[in-house]
């Protein structure tokens, strides 16, 4: 069996992750070569998962006749961009969400793709999920019936610095954008309109930054069925990620994941588990599962599960969202970009 | 302690209810006389009961001056009218829901009342509820830190015969009022704007008789909390009332009641009781627990919990909700009546 | 139909349980008189229930050729006494739990009852409970296969004081024998042979009093099923009753029911409500329910739930695991009486 | 950092899954080198992992003095001389339990490892599970208060062939070997007597093998708990797997580890998953995670947390749970051996 061999661009928090994935849990795939703008810690980096190459910059790796496939993992405003070159470097690319702020660029970028004829599969990992996968799963399978509601509840543990909001584009770009994702792939449908009532009910300072903290965001399916996302920045009880789909022949609803299954009895009540306290602990086993899928799409030819469409849609989604929000009134997806 | 004498107008499926109630667990009250339109049966089930009185008119009971107060549990459409002649007979009321599907009937009611000086009970029984009140209680003190989101599930198991939708109102005057009023109550707030998205997903004979069987409803409140309410007609699995808190403090929520707490684990999976199956097996301890609320607001002139200004301000939103549904926006309060 | 006349011997904490559950919930019967040694307070009694008689002695009362049936809720040692002069009388009987501390009598009261040609009920309320009941019901309808482990976990929330382990003859006679019967009726089967490890880890006093607080409590069936108790006299956390059965096909078990199904969730963690406190919240729906098989197994001539032989073999259950105790070694049943 | 250099004897299915932590998940150890009795696909294996040395026979491994620690995972009856050789070699052991079926080859080992200064881990993985280390900690932490009673449920999805039975030494020295060390390691006290109720109820052919498949194990504590374990060697519903500890202050219990968090709801009830399969998927984080306790154990010079003395005490308890069910009586730890 051929193994594919990767470089990751950007060695931060999630490039960390893939390396780690690949390393040990992809035997088909080999981490190759890594780059980052940050040198300090790089070579120690590659030492520790026995990475052969370090190189100085991500054109350096992309000029590597050796590399198959590119992890995109630098900062977003440089997705776009680094993705366009790897696609006319005859890379496969995997990239994190989002591709890019802007429709016009993700769209570029789905051009160069198609042009060059490689994979490209974005960073949506919560469609691997143990527990949103098996849901997907038992709406495919008909179990759930005629979808008629999607109903998701994704909060936070705590809120980013108020900067961070302009930066990431705003909530529902930055956060809400993998519930956009993840309802359209329950509904196995596109949205066509959204409507949101949202607030700034945590951080004063993130109302100040000109975002909103708190929202409830209603979404209407092509298919007809109707979709709810509640979102806050804080829950004090910690990460708290659930799903519920509702159909003519009942309904599945995924609870949190905990650290682990005991419950205490005592004089103060029945007490278990808070959630697994934020997306490394909650996702990992999704990072790890959309590696082993990328490297199979690439390897074996296959359609990749998240596809620059995906990226493209929930972009879309949430730029309606935003707008919804500044005019008080439900947006059709096809009134933006 | 004196003894609340009760007439009871109606003896239909809620009205038998209430007998029940007050006979067995109300001592302080005692069902002196009921009447009805349908004659058929009510003097024997006045002598189940050991009711004393069989009425020819509601006129007759509300000219017995041995009656103190009246449970008003006719058709909707009789409820106002009835309830103002109660009133200017000096006799206190128990109105069941809703007062009328107009704000200016209800209102007239409640002018009746104010100027008779009786007390005024409407029938949203489910603020008795005891997961609801509980979820109240935690509220009121203040564990649940400042409210910022307030989620209701309710979906009934089957649809009502479509020829109901058009008699009822729809199905938000019929059945998401009880919804609307949870929503004020938890809230501790009024509600100032609606928007819904709604279909006919369950039966196209709703659709045909203008009305919708599945809704998503958005609300919100004075106190700049956000709410939202989800309706189907028909869930394959039963009765479903869940509602969920959060704020700055955590959540709560309150699931489903079952028939027994028994789960079984074998080769399908491991597997608990559906819900009980519709109001009357699920909310029986609520329906006698407002009259106990009711006769105590009499007898120690305390005020009720469920107000002819609950009755009136669930209507508002009601109509909005509709509205909202026509005309694709959100609609603010202030626009009805 | 014929209403059946109940007299109840003994107007305390229980007997005014099956007063007000007769009075109110079950149509068929009437409470006609009751007595007591105490008569404070018990013509008030009388009045709030409608009940037209109050005797001075039981005797008056089983003199009375109106009185069809009696409810012996005495004190345990004169339970069978006065059972036997009931049969004597012609009275059918519902006996509290236990018939007496002795097999001897026991026998004689089953013996006078047969003689008598009359109906007896054992107040095993337990197995009318609705949790019990449906794990019952599971057994019966083959869902659980062939029955193999049967485990119970019974915990008082709350010692008694430990002058009351004397006259009450101990935990396995007075707490353990609803475990023992509950045993009985899920396996379908007699207990050939008990062994116990027990303990006194609670309250000192209870062991200076000669008896446990604390005990495992292994049974076996003469189906060939094994079984096992857990019995403590304080939770901290309530009132703890649970079973579990396992077989062939799979297990079942019953939690505890609760005031509410309300989780809260916050930073301490998630936390749902201790159980209902204490026997009379957790089993009012049981002792209802076992007044409505008495009625209807004398008024339709049908045999009784809990039988006089029920009340027998959960007696020499109970002084088999008290002599295991003694003399640390597992006892056949043979070995009792 | 120093890096452990360690051998594996015996690559088998458990083998293999040390293999695999360590080489991905122990940065600290190495596996220098695996060897078995059956060579076929052995180099292989070493490929895969990136191991420099086969060796043909843990004689040569044991005489290489680059390997500094061996793991024992070769046939049972091989594993104290083995162990024992090994300590003569200087090398450190992690042995797969049971050391060994007699208590006298067991002392043999921990004399061996004593006098060759050594250390020895007991492969008694389940200490080291999320849920039951949890139950361990919370104890320690005084949140049960002081502890009286001690349940372990513990069956397996299927029985193994009968044939096996003879070979593991029964169901009490291959099966519940685990809960005896369980039960040890919660109650922080070692086991004084056993009694046994066990039967033949899964599989008659594993009665004429001279076992049971199906037991209620009891304990005493030196320190004064109770304990019970239940086994049988099919749970038609899969691998059941709990704990529950009770005390003065309250109790604490582990429930099953599920694939998914998902339930279902439709006309049949309300669903969850089924426990995880078997051992290898329900343990494989505690695989893992007594590796790195061993390795840390090593190289800082630790107390491993199952020692030689944990081996030799749950044998001690599994061979009087098998005369407890010979003899039909209590058996005293102090009894054997």
């Amino acid at each position: 069996m051929k193994q594919l061999n990767i470089g990751i661009i950007g060695a931060g928090r999630i490039g960390k992750v893939h390396m780690r994935s690949i390393t040990y849990s992809v035997p088909t795939a080999k981490v190759l070569g890594i780059t980052d703008v940050y040198k300090e810690g790089l070579q120690e980096l590659a030492d520790k998962y026995g990475i052969e190459k370090v190189y100085d910059s991500y054109q350096d790796m992309l000029a590597d006749k050796d590399i198959d496939a590119v992890l995109v993992c630098s900062s977003t405003d440089t997705h776009a961009d680094i993705s366009i070159e790897a696609a006319k470097a005859g890379k496969h690319i995997f990239c994190e969400k989002p591709v890019d702020l802007t429709p016009e660029k993700v769209k570029a970028v789905m051009e160069a793709v198609d042009k060059a004829g490689v994979k490209l599969q974005v960073g949506f990992n919560r469609r691997f999920d143990h527990n949103f996968a098996h849901i997907h799963k038992l709406i495919n399978e008909n179990k759930v019936g005629n979808l008629e509601l999607i109903k998701i509840t994704s909060r936070d543990p705590e809120p980013p610095p108020a900067e961070y909001a302009a930066v990431s584009g705003g909530m529902f770009l930055d956060m809400t954008i993998h519930d956009f994702d993840m309802a359209r792939f329950l509904a196995g449908s596109d949205v066509t309109e959204v409507f949101v009532n949202a607030a700034c009910l945590v951080d004063p300072a993130i109302g100040e930054a000109g975002d909103v903290d708190t929202a409830i965001i209603n979404l209407k399916f092509a298919n007809g069925a109707l979709g709810v996302i509640d979102n806050s920045r804080r829950a004090a009880y910690g990460y708290d990620q659930r799903v519920e789909v509702f159909g003519s022949k009942g309904a599945a609803f995924a609870s949190n994941d905990t650290p682990t299954n005991v419950t205490v009895m005592n004089s103060e009540g029945i007490t278990t588990d808070k959630p697994l306290y934020f997306f490394l602990e909650r996702y990992m086993q999704s990072f790890r599962d959309e590696m082993i899928c990328f490297v199979d799409s690439v390897l074996n030819d296959k359609p990749t599960l998240t596809t620059g469409n995906d990226g493209l849609n929930s972009i879309l989604v949430a730029l309606a969202a935003k707008k919804s929000v500044q005019e008080g009134r439900p947006v059709k997806i096809a009134e933006i970009g």
